[in-house]
């Protein structure tokens, strides 16, 4: 198979646009009549990006949600989605559309259009999905961490991974297993955050693959080097009491995908008005770490330097 | 199979923005910063849209030619595009986004994003784009046409399924063959020619499906009757030698997919400043119809009414 990195290398070759921002960020953004609108495209595939048997509701829901997630992390409010529904069974397919336009409400991200596709007897049910925003402020890019940022955080790290262990019977929760399994159906990410941060971000992006390599790529992309604090990284009452808080399950959670909080970097001097921007939307927000002159990501622990786990994500 | 009829319909209960407008039309249009954003996606499967041996080149040519052409039937210039790779093999993929490149340069529809998927082994390709156009005018609907109206296509009609016939050894031209099958292998609408005749036309959009069976979507859409002379319908020289060009061979041209021409209607009195519209970028425009009050389509040969063919065209 061809490698994701060659490609995309391919393709940066093609994608010379300046609002293609070199293929380097979550979201093409596009200046148009003074306002930027953000565009963002995500494919989820059977068995790849979701199980057979997951229910077709939640698969819709995460369809929408990836991509509000997207548009939030560039500072943008939704416009609208359109859609590609691979045609298959009549009962499956209607409940996947109950759980599409739950989730267009719930992320205010109207259904402006889309295909309809046959697909061959046997493949697989693949989804794409485009959504816009528009901003009239600046776009946060991932390149824009300076030396001298702090490395926040929202929400909490790990539970939707936790949350597959539920499912998968490889871990067990009688309190806090709904809550958890919860979090990888249908993830909700507030994506009223990233517009409210994004006049006081340098960098921003929201953690989908794994807070530590979406840090990495964060660090890659600005030219800077980061340093995170695993006993820093938020940890919820759920994931504590389930999974430990040990560093081996800190880094369980850091490893996570499908988290759909943001990662972002921004001056000291900003800190107040990023912690009220956040209350106001009774979203939590940590300060993780610290950004310096140098490349690559860090962790330390109780202030000690532990070295980086071999994974550090999920690559789809 | 879930039918894409009941399905759509579902969708129209999701999408209820006037952005969407109902579903009916090939684009979404978005007002933004006074400007109006015209947006569309089509997929492209293996075995139902393109064949697996088909030259990667000419599929990713093909995806974006589909999606510009219709950007240019909303009469709005391409901003660009965003599309999904399915990953496969190297050479493959690499020889897709060769073609993809020249399409995107002819088009004048920078690549600005996307995502690439993994896909489980076995699994057929599939590519889903989404091109975004502009206009400052107005963005002609399916819908508008008017009793009294004449219908107009661009270009000739049939040529991509002659071509189609060619490259399958169901039709043979030692001379016209190669320029057929270019037809079908790379359609290259004149993508300028929307923007220039939105100001005149009442409804328009471009032939996808074959030309009876997307006159009946726009007369359905305009709830109003639609005539077509299929002795008036445009052939090309090469149709015309190769096939022939009596009442079967034009109905054969008539509902034959993958023209990508634009159909349009127009009030009588703008008939001067469309001819010079079309002349100006040497694009053959003919009237072939009139629009009446009533409902679905009919057809005409030599002034004596014959009957429509069963299948009207191709479905998707």
């Amino acid at each position: 198979m061809t490698s994701e990195f060659a490609l995309i290398e391919a393709l940066r070759g093609i994608a010379g646009s300046p609002a293609a921002r070199g293929l380097m960020d979550d979201a093409a953004v596009i200046e148009i009549g003074g306002a930027k609108l953000v565009l963002t495209l995500d494919t989820l595939v059977e068995s790849v990006h979701f199980l057979p048997d997951d229910p077709p509701q939640d698969i819709a829901w995460k369809l929408v949600a990836v991509n509000a997630s997207d548009v939030s992390a560039k500072g943008a409010e939704p416009l609208g989605c359109l859609y590609s529904h691979a045609l298959g069974e009549d009962a499956w397919d209607h409940a996947f559309l109950d759980g599409l336009a739950e989730a267009c409400a719930h992320f205010r991200m109207p259904l402006l259009g889309g295909d309809t596709v046959r697909m061959p007897e046997g493949a697989p049910r693949s989804f794409s999905l485009t959504a816009l925003g528009r901003t009239d402020g600046a776009v946060p890019a991932r390149s824009g961490a300076k030396a001298g940022d702090r490395v926040w955080v929202s929400g909490t790290i790990g539970d939707s991974r936790l949350g597959l262990a539920v499912l998968t019977g490889r871990a067990a929760s009688p309190e806090a297993g709904e809550w958890l399994a919860a979090r990888y159906r249908r993830p909700a990410p507030e994506t009223r955050l990233g517009p409210a941060l994004a006049p006081w971000v340098s960098a921003m992006m929201d953690i989908s693959d794994g807070l530590l390599i979406d840090g990495q790529r964060m660090a890659g992309a600005s030219s800077v080097a980061m340093t995170i604090a695993a006993d820093l990284v938020p940890l919820s009452a759920a994931f504590r009491e389930t999974a430990g808080e040990s560093l081996e399950d800190r880094l369980m959670a850091m490893t996570a995908g499908d988290d759909y909080g943001l990662l972002f970097t921004a001056p000291p001097e900003h800190t107040a008005q990023i912690r009220e921007a956040a209350a106001a939307l009774a979203c939590p927000v940590t300060a993780i770490g610290t950004v310096t002159a140098g490349e690559g990501i860090s962790l330390v622990h109780q202030e000690q330097p532990v070295p980086l786990p071999e994974k550090l994500g999920y690559r789809h």
